[in-house]
């Protein structure tokens, strides 16, 4: 099952798209794609409902983020072997662990904002997990129960803000626009094997990220059971689960984004992004 | 005015206190102290009120966050150079930021809960700002203009998980209770200069920190600020201003917590709390 959410920015309605690829119209039929909307509970009420009693929107417009909010924007730092080795650091032993603002939170082909005073900004490609249930001290055997569905995710960054300014990771991946997601939540059921998809990233047509999810260090089922041994995951929570080599900050010389590029993002099964760089304000 | 939240967990009603201390039932007023629910505008038409015209709560029973929930929980790591020079790190130059994971939010009175392998269970007190209104690119002379209040928050950390376990932070500010909020949610107005509040903590009676927030590294008006300018705070983010010195962590020999443990915290306004440590199931 293929969900989402379309309309202006601010009044997106819920939908889900159907076997012929057509947008219909789930308002009135769920509150909201969030939190406990997306609880497996609420997605299996969902999947009672027949879709062709659901009306088509002929034209849905814009897509945006299919969760309204999330109340937390995990990341996990460093998972791919060979991204950590371009950003000059060392496999990590255990997965690292840190936050974008909810506020990032944005849709997936809107324009990508590059904040005032930026110098550095870059790209990520993720695949993105959506928790679906509470989640807390559960074995790696069971973590993918906990599942939801996946999403496809840019974790756009700002490298000096990141790494440049002191402290911790998340002054760099928290501005405005800083996290596409969509344009699906894509149910468990329908993605399978999460450690077999193909994600890429291209900037004005270049392929830069090219790679699959079964390179990853650790796991969809590890990154899940290892996160619920430090705290309480909830129904809506997305982890982002770290990106693989060929981003920016990682080639010789390096290559930031400036307004006017386009990236293009894309997971096997999870759909594609488009976004333009535009300046702040 | 000073909000608060009463009632079993997960059932809380939204109340306010009343110039005798008496409980007020703001239920059918207000939806909810959270998000918009805390805006500037919300909290004015509350203000707009006459608390004798609302019911008196007897007996409230169980305070609860003054918070339903939190977009996201900010905390100002080393924010007082005395604690800093505890911990064995310099003086930060610029605000550290990091994230305690949202469902984190406790009541001020509620048990803390030592997680599973928790061998480094610590304590922070903290002065809580709460933000009214979106706040992007705001400049330190506007920034007090965006804080609909200020709150006690004692900043639970796991030492072992928070530092021996790779990466950042977060893995150990994250585990269910870290974050007891309240009992108050008191707003600006009267608190007046928030640099002039007395903040302290005991154990088991002992008073462990007494400090003052005139000691901060970065004012409320910086951090707010300066925090602006790498992403957009929205009203109901937390932000704990950091910790003076004194946690358990910077005693010689380290003291941490163990079951049994009593907690008192309190902030000048702002009201105190109590936790008693219990182990996690």
């Amino acid at each position: 099952m293929k969900l989402l959410r379309f309309g202006p920015k601010g009044a997106e309605k819920p939908g889900l798209l159907d076997d012929d690829g057509q947008v219909r119209d789930l308002s009135g039929k769920v509150d909201e794609l969030a939190g406990d909307g997306v609880s497996l509970d609420a997605l299996e009420k969902i999947r009672g409902i027949d879709p062709s009693s659901l009306p088509v929107v002929s034209d849905p417009g814009r897509i945006g983020s299919p969760l309204a909010w999330v109340p937390n924007f995990f990341c996990i730092g460093l998972n791919y072997s060979k991204h950590a080795a371009e950003t000059g650091a060392d496999e990590p032993k255990e997965p690292i662990l840190f936050n974008k603002t909810s506020s990032a939170l944005s849709g997936p082909n809107d324009p990508v904002i590059q904040p005032r005073n930026s110098t550095k900004l870059d790209w990520e490609v993720e695949l993105g997990i959506v928790i679906g249930k509470p989640c807390l001290y559960v074995s790696e055997d069971d973590a993918l129960d906990y599942v939801a569905g996946y999403a496809t995710i840019n974790d756009v960054s700002e490298r000096a803000f990141q790494i440049e300014r002191g402290g911790q990771w998340t002054k760099g991946k928290s501005a405005p626009t800083f996290g596409p997601v969509g344009p699906y939540l894509v149910t468990a059921d329908e993605v399978g094997d999460p450690q077999k998809l193909a994600v890429s990233l291209s900037v004005n047509g270049k392929v830069m990220q090219d790679s699959n999810t079964s390179d990853m260090i650790f796991t969809v089922r590890q990154i899940v059971s290892y996160m619920s041994q430090f705290m309480e995951l909830r129904p809506g929570d997305i982890i982002a689960t770290g990106t693989p080599e060929g981003v920016g900050m990682g080639l010789n010389p390096q290559v930031f984004l400036k307004p006017g590029d386009v990236m293009e993002v894309t997971i096997e099964k999870l759909g594609g992004q488009r976004q333009e760089v535009v300046a702040a304000d």
